[in-house]
This record gives structure tokens, sequence and C-alpha cells, in this order.
């Protein structure tokens, strides 16, 4: 099956079907964090590096690396980052920004074969796009819209989505480099955009047989425990082919979902993961999340019948 | 889609794949329960009727109920049972046995349409219990295994509970009131336990287009914090076609994972339900259990790119 490989200078992750899921840490990102975008419009990157840190402390095997905000340098700003994200930890990054010169600016100071998030399948995008992923060897985020939006319908969204890994071939790019985005839409506000995503999730592993990535706390968007939501869609999502996922590994609720989906998908050898973290003593704070109380061992486990 | 429906003498319940999961609760059932079993072998049924008045409230839709004690009169223990739990709550019941006597006597004094839990692909038994099914037009829970055992291999599986579903036919029992169970294994155990039921479900759903059962908690026998695997479990085999399982609504992370999967499979009319359960206020219980800080509303939802 399809392998994604992405790097830093030390570090390789791969993204792939029979693997466990990659856990992108989402927290880097001012978008909506007043505090965070005021402090590195001045410079101050000390959130930005105690972020990281965290995020690979809880888990993650990348971090998505964001500097969107509005009036400032954004190509300097995430260059910046990138470069201070880098020094602090190994891990591989996702290099974010809607603007052209920001992603270039990125991958000029990343160190390895970065994952660039995004190019959407509108033509004018791509051909922005597209040449700097084959520039600096790396890898892309493909959002499955275009300019005629983003469809409700998954068959029109995996359409756009063969163009775009079809327009990147013609760059030389090959289909493992592309990770789809099929668009997860808040469950709250669009009651199908769970199905719809599955569905798609199925085509996209079967057919164009492409690794996928979403940003994963839109789905809960405006709803109460929210967090549960979010970590059940993964679930699901992963049972439907999903790979990997820009989330935040510091909910524990979410990362547990993950990593049982990780376990009943078959992708954690032997349970080893799943016991390390979760056995009495491997993580207290995750040992105590379980509600009520707990029987141990299988007295009431059984087959019906 | 195919609709199956089990009732007691005031109560409906409809098993399909365009509702809401249906939870059968499965604590009635002294296997394994030593306490449980002394008292109901000595005529004291004070448990089964607590058991039973706390997984309704806990929000179970059905109950199973099982008298399986050694050395036991078990027809009279079962018969007794459901009389007394059908006295106290109006939810309709899955009669559970592997005993014949026992599943008659159960069928006999039973008010209303109940499941009869269980009948497998062995020959024999299903000359014994079909025939029951029919003569009080019950419906069935179908066990995917036979003389040969149970199969690794999802697609024989899949080959038992069509024959099951056939024979069935030749006694005038529609499919609609076949319930396969696809017999979950410990995932601790066998590695590929999920990958085989989410197969074995997929084809159930769309060639053989029954609905679907199974004992839930089995798949996280013997691991740590089993209750986030047996909740992502149910989550991931709702969204590969299951629509009902035999489990315990009393653990908060478990009916979750549930409830969420109703919400993200598009079952949940407008996230009614989940609202209604989970905003503050709605149910202290399950508003306590996320972990860590929350952030309320949308403020870091977006959408990538």
């Amino acid at each position: 099956m399809t392998d994604t490989i992405i790097s830093s200078a030390t570090k390789e992750v791969v993204i792939g079907f029979d693997r466990p899921f990659v856990m992108i840490g989402e927290r880097i990102n001012p978008t909506g964090r007043k505090l965070l975008a005021a402090e590195m419009k001045e410079g101050n990157f000390e959130r930005v590096i105690a972020d990281a840190v965290a995020q690979v402390a809880g888990g993650a095997h990348m971090l998505d690396v964001n500097a969107g905000i509005p009036l400032a340098d954004e190509p300097a700003l995430l260059a910046k980052a990138i470069e201070l994200v880098q020094s602090v930890t190994d891990v591989p990054l996702s290099i974010d920004s809607s603007i052209i010169e920001a992603l270039e600016a990125g991958c000029a100071v990343y160190q390895g074969k970065p994952l660039i998030n995004s190019v959407t399948g509108e033509d004018e995008q791509m051909e922005r796009v597209l040449p700097l992923v084959k520039k600096y060897g790396a890898a892309v985020v493909a959002i499955s819209n275009d300019e005629t939006g983003i469809s409700e319908d998954p068959d029109v969204r995996f359409e756009v989505a063969r163009k775009i890994v079809n327009r990147a071939a013609d760059y030389g790019i090959p289909s493992s480099d592309v990770v789809v985005d099929p668009l997860v839409m808040p469950i709250g506000a669009l009651g199908q955009a769970g199905q719809q995503v599955f569905r798609l999730l199925r085509r996209l592993q079967t057919e164009l047989k492409v690794n996928t990535t979403c940003g994963a706390s839109n789905v809960s968007f405006g709803l109460p425990e929210r967090h549960a939501i979010t970590g059940t869609f993964l679930a699901m999502a992963i049972s439907n082919g999903m790979t990997s996922a820009i989330m935040n590994p510091l909910h524990d609720d979410v990362k547990r979902a993950v990593k049982a989906a990780d376990v009943l998908a078959g992708h954690d050898q032997d349970c080893g993961t799943w016991i390390a973290t979760y056995r009495e003593g491997g993580d207290a704070n995750a040992a105590d999340a379980g509600s009520g109380p707990r029987r141990r061992g299988g007295r009431r486990a059984r087959v019906e019948g």
C-alpha cells in the first residue's frame, strides 16, 4: 500500500494504510488564538516553542506550523517559527499557509522533507503550489475543493482529489506524496458531514490509493462534549481508511480514541502501544480517565450465546 | 432498508440501518457473576430487578436476560426472571440461553415479540430453535459459527450467516427477523479480530441486508482501560453497519462513544439526543466525564488550509 514519507533532519514519519495513525499537532496556529497571534506578531515565539514541546510530549508524530496573522509579514513569521520549532523538536513538520510566499519561505529554511499544507483543486493554486512541492521534494496536502467551492457530494470531491493527483503527476510528483484532505465540515451544521467523509475516505483508499488527513476539530464545532465527538469521528474515519489528522494530542479523549482505533484496526502490534500507555502506572492521566468502578481481568468477558 | 421490530406489551424497538443504534443491556447474566448466580439459584431476584431498572435508566433500549447457572433449573429461572423484568420495565427483551427448553419457557411467559438469543449455524441447533422462533413470531440472533467452529475468515462466517438466513426462510421467518452476530473475539488475543468483524459487517449490510448485534465487551477482554476499547470498537462497528449490541449502558465511556457514533453516522437528527444528554446541566454525569480544560464555542474550529 501507499507510504508517504515526511522527514526532519534526523527523523522520518511514514503515513500509510497498514501503520499507526499519524497525529499532526494542530496547536501552532494563531487562527482564533488572539494572544498567540499578538505575541508572534511582536516576534515573541515562546508560546510557539512551548506548544511544540508539549505536543510532542503528548504524542504528536508531526507538528503543523501556521503563522497566518492579518497584516503581519507571514513569510518571515512562518520561516522563523519553523526554524525555532526545528531547533527544539525533531519531529517532521507540516508547513501551513494559504500564501505561496509563506510556503516558499518555510520550505527554504526547513531541514528535511516537509508536508506542504496545502493546495486546492483550483487551477491557479495548483500552478503556484505544485512547482514548489516539486522544487523542494516535499509532500503536499490536497484539499478536495476547487473554483466551484466545496461540494456536498463526496463523489464530486473525489473527482477534485483525482484531478489534483493527476496534475501533481504532470509535475513529477508521485501520488504517494499527495495526502488528500476530504474536508470535514461541522456535524452540528451538516448532519451528513460524517457519512460524506467516510464514503470519500473509502474511495480514496480503494480507488485512488492515497493517504489522507483532515482538520479533525472542525467536526465537533459548536457541540457540547466536543472532544468525544472528535475522538469518535477519528476512530470511525480510521475504520474507513484515514491515515493521519491535524488534531490536538493534548486532549486525552481524542488521543485515546485514536490509540484504541489503532488497536482495533490491527495497527498496534500485540496491543503494545496501548498496554504501555494505559496499563496501571503506564500513564496516570490516561489510566484515571475511565468512569465508574472498573473490573480488572476478564470476569465478565464471554462469547454471547 | 431492513427494520427488525422487537416489542414488549406496550413498547416497540426498531433495529435498522438508518436508525439510532440499539443498546441491549448485558447485565442480567450470571455468567461470571457468582453473587448473582447464587442469589438467582435461591430464588432471590432483587439484583435482577435492580439491574433491569438501572440499565433502562442508563439508556438501554432493550435488555438481555440470561439465567445460565450450572446445576440450576434454567427454564424455570429464566421464565421467572423474564416475568419479573417485564413487571418493572417496559423495554423489549432478548431471551438468552443455549438451552432450548429455557428459550421455550422464556417465550411462553413473554409479553410481546421477543428477540431469541440465539441460534448457530449447526443443523441440530437450527432444527430446534427456528421452529420456536416461528411459533412465537419472534426475531432471532444468528451466530455465525457452525459445526466446524468459528472461522477466522470473515467470508466463511458470512456464508454461515447466509445459511442461517436461508434456513430461517424455509421456516417462514423473514430475514428482517434474523439479527446476525458476527462474533467478536478479544483483540488482545487476535490482532485481526476488529478487521475481520468490520469486513463481515460490511458484507452483512450490503449483501445480506440483515441487522446485526454482538457481545461488545468481549473485544476488550484482558486489556487495560477496556471501556475505551469497547466504546471505540462500537463506533467503528457502527461505521461499518452494525445496528445493535449487547453491552453495558452504565459505562459512560461506552455509551458516549455509541451516542457520538449515532451523531456522526447521521442517525441523531439535528444532534438532538447528543445535545440533550451532554449539554451543561443536561446530564451531570456525562458532562463531567471530559478531561482537561474545555474550550466553549468554536474559537479554534476552522477549515484547514
